[in-house]
């Protein structure tokens, strides 16, 4: 049987994992992420580890690693451009851990990654055009079109969170720039949404996070209810506009947001509706991701698997 | 040497174009497009036309027919799914012509068409990751990812006219929808925009064009100034996530608008530049189409000597 190793590198945790060619996760193992010295031992960290763990394994078996990284990876498919989190500038990891375990390598970028598993084996199954978008911290995603992912000419492909929405606000995104998506439509951005609404009606809370929000809202909230209508409708013109610009069969929503399940889906789903080319309009689908922390370590296998390696 | 009928149908006239490998204009003609009987006779109406103009040509030299349609393709090629302007509705054109000339037909959408011809011989020459925006009487335009359009799995790719923009206003786009791109980014648009500033202002105007606006512009009138910078700002915001979720390397702009050259392209390219991704700002071009009613017979030729047929 086929096996693939894959690694998703994140800034607390290295996540490894044994994948079946039919994407059965045989076993999963995590190592702390070593970032001193620039992140400069964790190329070895992750090949001792990768040896220890697989010393059971049938050497023949194993086809390849794919590793999934919280940056950019360079056009050629060989570095890694640069991973605040870990240090990395310019990293030929391909390169460094080819050499050390003698299998193939595919370096992604992890959104990409999550984007490819939830093709492979969740929300998107059977889709070969379709958006991911990760509504976490920030806001996250990848965009595939035939099949593949859009890496962008840059690296920087399917960075929706950075979509400028039209505001009279002046949120400073961590990119630099005013009023990218990411600033309104993420957990950070729905909680500085009612913070405002608070601040306007002169309600004092301390720590307010999105998960109290959504508690909220199911209380019949209506400051709640106010932060979320105007997120969503943020949110859902910025979907319509890449649903018609791409005609996509579908969307994919993940992150943490996600988990307010219908409470955010519901309404997101109207917004979209109202906004999208009649063409298109009821021939698409927009649901909730499936796998979650999962998403990235089945990508990665599946992009050495069936990618262009 | 090989050659190609290009055929692009348009609301009142048909242009052929015969065109050589290298992309040469050898000759061009026009009949009057016959909407009567919904459209019924154009399909003999181009056969005929096609004949009479090639009885010169040797048959061997000619490879294949390409023809743009004003209206979404179908998947597989072979169906004209709709054209409003003609009368047509699922009709099954790549048979009909074929059939009746023995050539090979390629049916392509005219957004599409003039795309791939700013690609093979425009203002897109050596791209294959580009954005094709026309700004006339409506916003069109198609997006070419990896050197193929993106025609959609309900064959609306890059209806870029139809993103929805944030507005308080109420402008309704001829596709039905509300606050499309195109009603506030056309040369119908931007009209709307000045009249009303105009109106605002208690200035009466009648019959007042782009072409106005333009000329307006130049003499340091105001309200053309505060028109042109609403458009551009939205125009903006649109252009720059585009680039943002694709990561491409240019934009170009053509149609009516653009014959305003500069006027309109250098506050634009501010525009996106302030709002486009870090790692991509200063690594793409903003810039005027070069082929204007040519790109499409050049399209049309382009996809049956390179695309895949």
């Amino acid at each position: 049987m086929k096996k693939v190793i894959s690694v998703d590198i994140g800034g607390t945790a290295v996540k490894f994992a044994l994948i079946s060619e039919n994407g059965e996760v045989l076993k999963k193992w995590n190592i702390d992420t070593n970032v001193t010295d620039n992140g400069g031992h964790l190329p070895d960290d992750i090949v001792d580890s990768v040896k220890m763990n697989t010393v059971d394994t049938e050497n023949d078996e194993i086809i390849g690693i794919g590793i999934g990284v919280p940056g950019p990876i360079s056009n050629n498919g060989g570095n890694v451009l640069k991973a605040v989190n870990l240090g990395w500038n310019n990293v030929p990891l391909r390169q460094i851990i080819s050499a050390k375990l003698n299998l193939p390598v595919v370096l992604l970028n992890d959104a990409n990654a999550a984007t490819l598993g939830e093709m492979w084996k969740g929300a998107a199954q059977n889709k070969s055009n379709f958006v991911f978008i990760t509504l976490g911290t920030g806001v996250g995603g990848g965009i595939v079109i035939d099949g593949k992912v859009i890496n962008g000419v840059h690296s920087a492909g399917g960075e929706i969170g950075h979509i400028p929405v039209e505001s009279d606000e002046h949120r400073v995104c961590g990119c630099g720039n005013i009023n990218c998506l990411e600033t309104f439509a993420s957990a950070n951005g729905l909680v500085k949404t009612i913070s405002k609404i608070f601040e306007e009606n002169n309600i004092e809370k301390n720590e307010y996070t999105s998960v109290d929000l959504f508690e909220d809202l199911e209380k019949g909230n209506k400051y709640a209810q106010e932060a979320l209508d105007l997120t969503v409708k943020r949110l859902g013109l910025a979907i319509a506009g890449i649903i018609n610009a791409l005609d996509v069969e579908g969307v994919i929503i993940g992150g943490g947001l996600s988990n307010a399940g219908d409470a955010l889906l519901d309404p997101l789903r109207e917004q979209v509706a109202k906004n999208v080319f009649p063409q298109i309009r009821g021939n698409y689908s927009l649901k909730k991701a499936y796998l979650g922390n999962d998403a990235g370590i089945l990508g990665d296998a599946y992009a050495v698997f069936y990618g262009d390696i």
